[in-house]
């Protein structure tokens, strides 16, 4: 199989999903089709809904692998949205900005009647790198003592940031295959809380592509596939699970914080500017880092996979040509970083920004080399 | 990684989707992740959708490549035909008998006003292998000059069975990448003719999963993709691509009919009918075999996947317990078939229908032995 | 990558090695190299050289992993006699003959001074399909007192027969990896006893590329490999030997049996002979078939592999052109051997041989519906 | 399969061998064992002898392919030594220094009668980072118009370094698969000139693993193996020379310079020796790096890999403990080398040398961003 734009050595791949799958994963995967109505896939099937409520830190909720891609997740909300009968009231942030709490807080209280069904909120923000504080959400909702559901679009957050279904009440959670799981595009992993479940039973139905009735009534007959899935992705996400589970998911989500700061650090260390607003925000899978006027950010991208085979994220809509974005999420070590940064370094350089070369990886380095573990396997 | 139900040797995979994979598309998807808005995807991308034109031996149609599996298929139909704004005539026939030409002749002359606007059938019906005869269909359609479209199921059929888009005016096609593909679960693909492509312009627009408007925005742009490709997908349907082309088309179809005869053959010697009740509608894909009233034909796709490693596929539906399925389609060739065949005996032996041991795999063998061309890459 | 000779579906490979090899096997394979001098691969290594001694039924000896093909083997043989400064005394069988144990016994007792320092035998024979007792060999040995060491090439039977090193009394064993292991080319396996471990010690010792001495100083370091092993066929042997133990050795053994007097049985129902003479020497791993004095084995071979795929052994030397070969060895269960035998069976057909097609076929299928037990972990 | 010291993200492999795999490779390596006596083996490896003569630089050399490892060299050098009947004369040069040129004119010049039959050097040196100027060595020789054989072991050099075969009348070559061909462990790749090959008829012969004669008898036949051989490795051959030629073997010596380069600046940045005593020496393919007498160059290795997942070699023999060794040859380019510079700037400080964190990876920087090409495939 020809490659099309072949470069000697690796591809340093620092997009914002999809992400570097582990070479663990690869193995897995690579395996020939199953009989998916013989005894095998529902034995595997079957661990893997048990193990995955794991990553959304809920022992309550009921998981749905749905063979898909990130297009669904908007959908999935419109689809809820028509289905629990909802009329949407969006509430939108600047770019750069997290969720507006205060507002949130306000229409709260002007709902004492509960017309209000459900809150859509985004964990973090993949087009600027922007976390919302999801606690602060259930505590608006307890303070008002308000019963709408709470909805979150966990697409690049969950796996890498701290997420927790239960402590929170959230009532619908999604996530991908290709984000911090670190696995090829193809599934969509959502999670329902009882609540969530009993609201889809009343709310008028239209029949839809996901639809969670079809998968109970398959789950009850113990064979859990209305359809036939991608036996390859399931053995990818067991391993997945697998190589999460021995890390340990509070040491993933410890190297997400590591690998976030030191990001962080080596973007201030160029001179510029990050384009998440505010420091509670900031994310620890993506960082937007805002250029100079003067330079087209769409050129970065260009350079750094022309010259060294490294992919860095665009800037999307209203802040297209003004933010390049580094991925930071999923499979991925320090030093691994470490190289990308020393990359944007470089690109900087020959793109015409006057940056000190070594003045990032420096501060990361000093940051990293006083917070990196060492590998427990290893000790 | 564990299997959870290992047995010695190759697993059998004679069920009618998802099918056996070539070595050769397996490694071509052991692979990573890759930025799908770098210039390589779309140069891969181009080439398919220019390539796969070839399987609906079209050249006037354009091409979609779906994330998704088996499920959309009859959802698209649904999609279709909302969005087109259709009254739907189910016109069904028995199980094991093709479409009813003789209705359809019978209500387009009931048309004059054209208040028909498609026609959708399924080329192969996988449940019971029953072939229907597209090009009497399109001469139903011509010799009423109905403007009808003709929307084609060939999820069992295409890269399999004769199937012309072009010259039997199909204006929709699809199939998917699990069955005569010989690829993974994950890709639907479509092709529409210009005259469907113009009809869903003007039709009354609902948004839905699979907007080709989506599609063809990002076809002009040459980016090819509004949301995440499986990387690997792709580069598997090129690979399979490569194989048929290798092959060659009308020498995969010979060898799909070889294959079928061949069944055909066995389940006659032993003593079987087949489920599909006239010769002219005989699968070259799936044989439905219809077992005698004191077995139950679970109990032989159990026992031959216990006892052999031969996955078989059950009788869905009305025919549950009454036929058992073999699937000879896909990257498949006849030593597969007779290693099949003879378990399929040696199961019945063991199930208590008295079998002649031999008959089956000799009738089969018969006919292969005089049919089977040498490899042309090895005269 | 190219496939210089693509054919459509799977290669039937039943040449007696290289066998086909699993597919947890081939996943375990598709990996990065690995710095050999970490302390990983010396943990690996450790469970490896603990386990294959279970393959040997050994407790007491001492096994070597070496970097090899199977062109080692008989140049072993040279060496050790060389380096235990031996006279060799070759005793030959005709093809099809066992070991001459007459000889044996004859000679023992004309050696009441103990000169006869070794005895060198091959377990298997796999250019005939021989297997020699070696139980026999070592009462005889027992008989005489006779402190000779006995040495045995165990390459075509090791994994597949029954052999027990410790309990008939083997000095040194040996097989390779691309047999009945179902690795790839690579790795050469031998066990030695306390004894021979000794003998090695005060014999004349040159310097030679498989010196024992080299491993057992890195043995003891703990460090495992005196020079780079292949990191990949490590992997593939741990894969390798947890399927050996989770079927069962003993289960192994019973299957290959299985194999082969299948094969025998559809011989017999052809009209061929066996090129073996003696029922005692038939071979569960490999079965030479002698072909009527009109037709030129080669061809058989040949016609074979160009049209159905199927590759089978040629006969070599004195019995080039008289005789062709079926291997039954490795990772194969009873339908890939059908499917074969369906195949030889055509081929004969084709090739001029007048054969009843499908009399082959239903003698092994009686025999083998009698004897498959069920899967276990399906049961 | 259990890994055994899992650590999250890759492992950074800067050991001189075995070194990165290129995914390409892995992925044609990962396939099923095939009848090497089909005509397709014959065919595959027809092409590897051709083209395998490229990255020796030579139009009349013969190539063979040798199923070993690294182990295999020195025995060769004995081995060749032997059979052409040679009194060994060893001048040793110092660790750090290169072959000595001078002491060769002297013997040279000292031997009217030709009775020196050849000489053996190493081209690059793996343990100390040395390159020898094999041109020069020619020149010496031309100079006594002595018609010596020049052996030379490419095996850290040979696809890296600047080697020539014909133009340097290299009567012997040979490299390794796991060196900068970038494969497994498993070939060792020899090329003979034609008067090495009649030298070698002539020579008294011990019949020795590695027979010429053996190949060329097979190569006639145009079956091209005396044995089995890895088909497996052959097709990892295929493609790493597809790799090699796409990029252009001038390019990838140049990346190799660059590599260098960029790493004795770095080096010299630290304020560390490179043990390499005169420039001219310098490796492009090995740095080995003096530390300070007060740090355990073993604890740096440690650490590396406990903590960053990084793997350097360890300092061999009378440097043990001196030195580490940055491995920089095989697929890898500039940023992955600056992932392992900014990790060994880690490991220096978290050891307690001085170092100036990011001053190594901005003096690499400073020089790669100005010498880095374009990819030419995406330019």
């Amino acid at each position: 199989m020809a490659d099309y734009v072949y470069g000697p050595g690796r591809n340093h791949l620092f997009v914002p999903g999809p992400v570097n799958i582990p070479d663990q994963v690869i193995r897995a995967m690579s395996r020939q089709n199953e009989d998916y109505r013989s005894p095998a896939v529902p034995a595997l099937t079957k661990t893997l809904l048990e193990d995955v409520k794991q990553i959304f830190k809920t022992t309550t909720g009921t998981p749905f692998l749905f063979p898909t891609t990130d297009r669904v997740f908007s959908l999935l909300w419109i689809d809820q949205q028509q289905r629990l009968n909802f009329n949407v009231d969006v509430v939108e942030s600047d770019w750069g900005y997290g969720a507006d709490l205060a507002a949130l807080d306000y229409k709260l209280r002007q709902d004492p009647s509960h017309s209000i069904k459900a809150i859509c909120i985004v964990h973090n923000e993949t087009a600027t790198g922007v976390t919302n504080d999801l606690s602060a959400v259930r505590k608006i909702l307890d303070k008002h003592r308000h019963p709408a559901l709470l909805l979150v679009d966990g697409v690049s957050s969950i796996c890498a940031l701290d997420f927790r279904m239960d402590e929170w009440g959230v009532d619908v959670a999604l996530t991908g295959s290709q984000k911090a799981l670190s696995l090829p595009t193809g599934l969509g992993i959502v999670c329902a809380s009882p609540k969530a479940l009993e609201a889809s039973k009343t709310a008028k139905s239209v029949r839809v592509f996901f639809d969670w009735k079809d998968y109970l009534k398959f789950y009850k007959m113990g064979t859990y596939w209305p359809y036939t899935p991608s036996i390859q992705l399931l053995y990818g996400l067991r391993t997945a699970l697998d190589l999460i589970f021995e890390e340990g998911l509070e040491n993933v989500i410890k190297r997400h914080n590591r690998l976030g700061t030191a990001t962080r650090l080596a973007v201030e260390a160029w001179g510029l500017k990050n384009c998440t607003q505010k420091e509670e925000w900031f994310s620890d899978t993506v960082t937007a880092v805002v250029v100079p006027p003067y330079i087209d950010s769409a050129e970065i991208v260009k350079h750094a996979w022309k010259r060294y085979n490294l992919s860095l994220g665009l800037g999307l809509n209203k802040v297209a040509g003004k933010v390049f974005r580094i991925g930071h999420l999923g499979h991925l070590n320090e030093l691994q970083l470490m190289g990308a940064l020393s990359g944007v370094e470089m690109v900087l350089k020959d793109i015409g920004y006057p940056v000190k070369l070594g003045s990032g990886v420096a501060a990361a380095a000093a940051y990293l080399s006083n917070s990196t573990p060492l590998i427990p396997s290893r000790i």
